[in-house]
C-alpha cells in the first residue's frame, strides 16, 4: 500500500550534478566557484559560540537581511533569507501555484522556458500544479510574446534565469523589464549566476525616486556560486514589500541556522573581497572560449562561470566526450534533454583545472 | 493586487516563542536545554575547510544517516535528516496530504489532537488540506476512539508528541502502537522531548526478528532540545522504507548543510556524554516540581524538560504571573488557547535559573 498523493508517487525526482568522492577528480560539473570563501566568513563560523548554537536563531535572519539591504540598496524588508535557494524557488510555487493537478489547461501554474533550469519542472510536479514550457531561439533569446503566453495559459509564476542556464546567455534588463510589464503573474529572476555578469535586474525592485520598482518581480540569488559557499546553502530573495511578506509567513519557522547567518552576513559585507575570484573566473572564461574554439568547438556566449560547448562536427560526440574525461577524472555536465543533445557545459575551474582539462580534450580521438 | 493563493493571504503565521535580544534574560519559554552543546560538536564545526564549503554537501546527510542507523539500531535508508523537525513536518504534509481546501468534509487531511503542538495547524493551512481536531482528556490523556475518528475522516495523517506538548504528559508504547495499528494513514510521533524521556517508540519501526516494523510509523526527532542545537536547525525522522523514499523524492535536493551535517553527526554519535546534561535536566525537573507545588501550583506528570503548571485558585492568574514574570527579566510560556487558559509552560533551566524563577514567584502578589 501506498501512502503518498498520486502526483509524488508518480514524481521523478531533481537529478543532482553527481558528487564524486575521489578527491583527485577536477570537479567542473556544478558550476562551484574553484576559490575557497574569503577568510573572514571562516572566521565568522569560529566565532559562533556553543551558547549561541544553544539558541534558536533569528527567524528571519534579520542580521542578513540587513546587511543584504545595504549591499543591494533595497529595503530590509525587501529581502528574505532561505535555506539555499532552493527553498525560495519551492517556497514561491507554494505561495503562488495552484495544487490543480497538472493538466496543462488548468490556470494557476508556472511559466518556464526551454531550456531552463531543470529544477522549476520538479517543484511544479511536487506543488501538482500546471507547467507552461515555451521554447527559447536557437540562441536562446526569448521570443517577444513569451508572457502572452503564460498569461494565456493563467501562469501565477514565470521564471527566467539570468545569465540564462544551461547556455550562459545574457538578458538584457530592458528585456526582463519587458517580461515582467507584460506578465500577469509574478516574474522570478533567478539570478544565480549574476556575479559573473556585469549587470543585474535589482533596479527592477528597488524603490525609485518616482515611487516603487515594480511589484510582481523577485529577484532570486544565492552564495553557492558567486561566494564559494555551495556547501553552506543560503539563498535569498529580493522583491516587492507586499511579495517578501506573502513569502515570509509561509516559509519554515527557523528556515536557516545560525552557522550559516553569521557566514552568509560576513560574506555579503565582503563583497568586494570575494569579487576577486569573479574576476579571476571571468578571465578564465574567456580563455576557455579561445581553447575550446581553437580546438573547433563551438562556444555560446556566456555571463555566468560556465560555457555551453557544441564539439566540431562529425567527430567524437559529446557523449563520448563526456564519458571520456570522466575516465581521466574531470567531470562536467552533459544533457540528455532533447534540445541540448551534443552539448557539453563546463564550469570554469582555476588555471590549472582548465589546462587538464583542454590536454584531455587534446587526448580524445 | 494580490498574487498569492488564497489559502496563503488567509495565514496567520505560526508564532514562535520570544527570543528576547537582551542577554541578562532567563529565558525559560522555547524549552532549549539549559547546557550548552558538548565540546566534540564545536569542534567538528571548526574542523569543516573552506574547500567543504566551496563544494554542494552530500545531498541525503549520508555520513548523518549512517551514524544514526548505528545509534538507534535501524537501517540508513529508515532515516531522513531535515533542516530541522519544522522541515520534516512541513514534508509530511507536502507528501501526503490532499490540498483541496480547508472544509473538513473533504479527505486527505491531518489529524490532530487538542491541544497539540500548535505548528501542525499552520502547515496544514499552508498545504490548504483539511485538520480533524480530537480532544484530550482532561489529564491529556488520548481517547480510545483516537484513531476510528480520524479514519472516518478520511485523515491521510495523524500527530501525536510524545512526551506531549505543552502538557509533558508520556504515552506508553502499547497505546501508541494502538493508534498506528488502528490508523489508515501515516502516524507521525514527534519525539522532539524524546531525550527526557525513559522510552521511545522506535521499537514501532525497527526491523523486527520476525519481520518489519510498522510501515505506517514516521518518529520524528529534532537536535533542538535534549541535543542543545536549536541554533543548528537540524531534525531527522526515522521510518520505513517507503515513507523515507517517499519523503527523499520531495524534500529540497540539499536540504541539509556540511556545517550542520558535521555537528549532528558528532552529535549523535556523542550521545552518552550529551545524556548527562538530559539527567541534570531531569533531576532539576523534579526539584522544579516539588517547588512549585510547595507553592499550591498545580503541575501536570511530566516527562519533557519543561512543566505545565496551574497557579493556586483565587490567587494571581497565569496571565498576570507571566507579565510580571517578564518584568523581573523572566520568560515563561503563556498560551492563549480556549483549554490552556490559566496554565503556564515553565522550561527547565539550570538551578540558578530555577532559583531566580522560586524567588520572583515569591515575589509576586
Amino acid at each position: 500500500m501506498s501512502y503518498e498523493r498520486s502526483n509524488i508517487r508518480k514524481l521523478a525526482a531533481y537529478v543532482p550534478g553527481e558528487q564524486p568522492k575521489v578527491s583527485k577528480l577536477i570537479k567542473l560539473n556544478t558550476n562551484e566557484n574553484p576559490y575557497p570563501p574569503v577568510p573572514a566568513v571562516m572566521k565568522a563560523i569560529a566565532d559562533v559560540q556553543g551558547d549561541h548554537l544553544r539558541r534558536y536563531p533569528s527567524p528571519t535572519a534579520q542580521g542578513f537581511r540587513e546587511a543584504a539591504a545595504r549591499v543591494h540598496h533595497v529595503e530590509p524588508e525587501q529581502v528574505i533569507a532561505t535555506n539555499g535557494s532552493d527553498e525560495l524557488l519551492r517556497l514561491v510555487m507554494t505561495v503562488y501555484c495552484e495544487p490543480s493537478g497538472m493538466r496543462t489547461n488548468q490556470p494557476g501554474g508556472i511559466g518556464v522556458t526551454n531550456p531552463t533550469y531543470s529544477l522549476y519542472s520538479v517543484l511544479a510536479d511536487i506543488q501538482d500544479t500546471p507547467e507552461i514550457v515555451v521554447d527559447l531561439d536557437d540562441d536562446y533569446g526569448m521570443p517577444s510574446d513569451l508572457s502572452d503566453r503564460w498569461n494565456a495559459a493563467g501562469c501565477k509564476l514565470g521564471f527566467i534565469v539570468n545569465p540564462h542556464a544551461p547556455s550562459g546567455r545574457f538578458y538584457e534588463l530592458h528585456e526582463i523589464r519587458k517580461v515582467a510589464e507584460k506578465f500577469d503573474g509574478v516574474l522570478i529572476v533567478d539570478e544565480a549566476y549574476v556575479d559573473f555578469a556585469e549587470h543585474d535586474a535589482l533596479e527592477l525592485v528597488r524603490q525609485q525616486p518616482d515611487g516603487l520598482g515594480l511589484e510582481n518581480v523577485l529577484v532570486t540569488r544565492t552564495l553557492s556560486k558567486g561566494y564559494s559557499l555551495a556547501g553552506l546553502r543560503f539563498g535569498y530573495g529580493i522583491g516587492s514589500h507586499k511579495i517578501i511578506a506573502a513569502l515570509d509567513k509561509a516559509r519554515d519557522s527557523y528556515n536557516t541556522d545560525i552557522l550559516s547567518q553569521a557566514a552568509a552576513t560576513t560574506a555579503i559585507e565582503a563583497r568586494d573581497a570575494v569579487a576577486e575570484s569573479w574576476e579571476k573566473v571571468i578571465l578564465e572564461r574567456d580563455r576557455m572560449r579561445d581553447e575550446l574554439e581553437k580546438r573547433g568547438y563551438k562556444v555560446f556566449p556566456s555571463a555566468a562561470n560556465f560555457l555551453l560547448t557544441v564539439p566540431p562536427k562529425g567527430r567524437v560526440g559529446a557523449a563520448k566526450i563526456y564519458q571520456s574525461l570522466a575516465d581521466k577524472g574531470i567531470y562536467v555536465r552533459y544533457f540528455t534533454h532533447d534540445n541540448m543533445c551534443d552539448k557539453l557545459r563546463i564550469t570554469v575551474g582555476t588555471p590549472e583545472q582548465n589546462d587538464a582539462l583542454y590536454n584531455a580534450l587534446d587526448q580524445i580521438k
